[in-house]
């Protein structure tokens, strides 16, 4: 039995990967592989209509918003972003490396400010969200930090435009949509492959910058042609189409909040109320429901190694902490189920158990 | 029996989409679908390594090259190849739809000269390309006119760097790469699905324009890190592989290239010497290998339609003609068979036969 933890590209649900591989060997029927049909043909309307459904109905996007999906990332909104929306000033807000990087692409279309940073203590806690000056076009967060293990979860007010990259907590809860200007973020977490980028934006934002705005990157082209400007990722669009409708028989995102922090817990409170030789990286009240960081105490520092090998005779996959915080992570998305935190909880303590110092 | 000449995405071969459906349900034994692992597994790391040398073995790329996985597709390259290259003024062939489309984005990074058009009959021929000044940073071509039916097809000399955007003919024949700068194009015609973009890049043509480039803009962002700066759209690149491993079994370019002239040969000889309902509409120089456009005489006209359902019921798919053109199109790309060309012509004499006026 393997336990998938990986980061991402990461665990995602069996009947839509099964499903995927029978689409690609014969589309509904047709004869033909979804690698082989147009892009315009009625087929693909279709799983791109009801793709573009779902995710409103999932995530009750209110009217004025648009459903896109796009190429190249969330890397790719780094840019696509201010190109679209600042004008003069931006407010990032500085809690990992992720939202560094998209800070740094802002800077060349104007002026960047940082709002918070929770750099002083290596982003082990999200940073303060308040006293937001009005005098900027945006304030861009980025909702969880996979690398370091904390996440915002929950949506903050604010008085001038708000863009998240969702990329790593997207559908893991209820989202009031409302309160956004846009939401992105790479699909390879919690709604599909790599290979596509999801853009909830708000329309009435568009169009207020002077500079010109090269056809791909201008969020209104995707928008004029429902995303079918040029030819999409099929194959990314149709295996999200299949992780929604998964997410939707689940019980939707609700359901999707109430698994994920019940999987959570189960490691955050063997972490906190039973170890010994683990502990978590993230401030309590920072924590991510997502990507769960912990490291060995001091004086077990020199059993890593040991342990690493352990976990994966058990059949950890991808519990490697990254190298900016060490130690180990495990990610614990949507489709994960429960019965594999707990397998790790256990693989854990067995090793604790026969390694005691 | 079905007959894909759908334009793109189109059809692949056989083995690479069984290949692709495997790997989708367990990669090499792992137990893990090719969608669950992350870009930076050993796995992965090997599939984005052979994929890259087999594009070097089959397209003989010289030292000083780089081959790169993007996403975004060509209509991104119009404006990403600009931003690298574009410092006062750029040559466009004016080829078809897509390279004015191409032309269009250039514009907003310098001054941008029409070298030649055929927007005089339609783009039915494909325009000369002599007398290159030398005072432009690059002249961009389109080899091949998917639209139009037209190709160029051969490695022409250019005394400045020579862009090329060979979407529907790249790996369709030999090509003289070091003749060129820049090669780059969707993947969704004859070597995958669509979601990857490749770009083959002189890498000492790069760093010499004065503007900033976002990072993901940047063609030296991912010649530095392998085409692994951001997450890849791992899944396409797979594919991409497949098909390319399936070139090489079958003997390479050359033999692609042996293989495609025999297929439009079976179509343009009975338009030529044979139909008396159907006419080439492409220039015969300038027609393509590729994509093969015709139309009905004036006298038939009105008999389009009840062939499109003929032919339909034959199992023919994809032939109606881009509706600039009107009329039909068959996509004869590497992996159709030729036996689905003969099928196609078969299927036309017949109809002839039937409805002579």
């Amino acid at each position: 039995m393997k336990h998938n933890f990986n980061a991402g590209p990461s665990i995602l649900p069996g009947v839509a990967i099964e499903n995927t591989a029978k689409a690609i060997l014969d589309l509904n029927g047709t004869g033909l592989s979804l690698l082989e049909i147009s892009h315009r043909s009625k087929d693909f309307e279709a799983i791109n209509n009801e793709c573009m459904a779902l995710w409103k109905e999932l995530l009750a996007i209110p009217d004025g918003y648009k459903v896109l999906f796009v190429g190249g990332g969330a890397s790719m909104q780094f840019c696509m972003l201010p190109y679209n929306l600042l004008n003069k000033k931006a407010l990032y807000c500085e809690s990992g490396v992720w939202a560094k990087k998209a800070a740094k692409e802002a800077k060349l279309f104007g002026e960047v400010v940082t709002l918070s940073s929770s750099a002083d203590k290596n982003f082990s806690y999200y940073p303060e969200l308040k006293n937001i000056p009005q005098d900027a076009d945006y304030l861009h967060i980025t909702t969880n930090n996979t690398i370091y293990g904390t996440e915002l979860r929950r949506d903050i007010d604010s008085p001038i435009p708000l863009v998240a990259d969702m990329s790593s907590d997207i559908l893991s809860r209820p989202v009031d949509v409302s309160k956004y200007g846009v939401i992105y973020g790479g699909a390879q977490k919690n709604v599909g492959p790599a290979g596509v980028t999801f853009v909830i934006v708000k329309e009435s934002l568009l169009g207020k910058v002077q500079r010109a705005i090269p056809s791909m990157l201008d969020y209104r082209t995707h928008i004029e042609n429902d995303s079918l400007y040029n030819t999409p990722p099929v194959f990314a669009i149709y295996t999200m189409l299949e992780t929604l409708r998964w997410i939707k028989a689940q019980g939707g995102v609700t359901k999707m909040n109430e698994r994920n922090v019940q999987k959570a817990d189960i490691l955050y409170n063997y972490l906190d109320n039973e170890s010994q030789m683990f502990v978590g990286t993230a401030e309590k009240t920072s924590r991510s429901v997502m990507n769960i960081c912990f490291v060995m105490t001091p004086e077990h520092k020199d059993l890593e190694e040991a342990f690493l090998e352990f976990a994966k005779k058990a059949g950890m996959l991808g519990i490697k902490g990254h190298r900016l915080v060490g130690g180990f992570r495990a990610s614990t998305y949507n489709s994960l189920p429960a019965a594999s935190v707990q397998a790790l909880v256990d693989c854990m303590r067995e090793f604790e158990q026969q390694n005691k110092k």
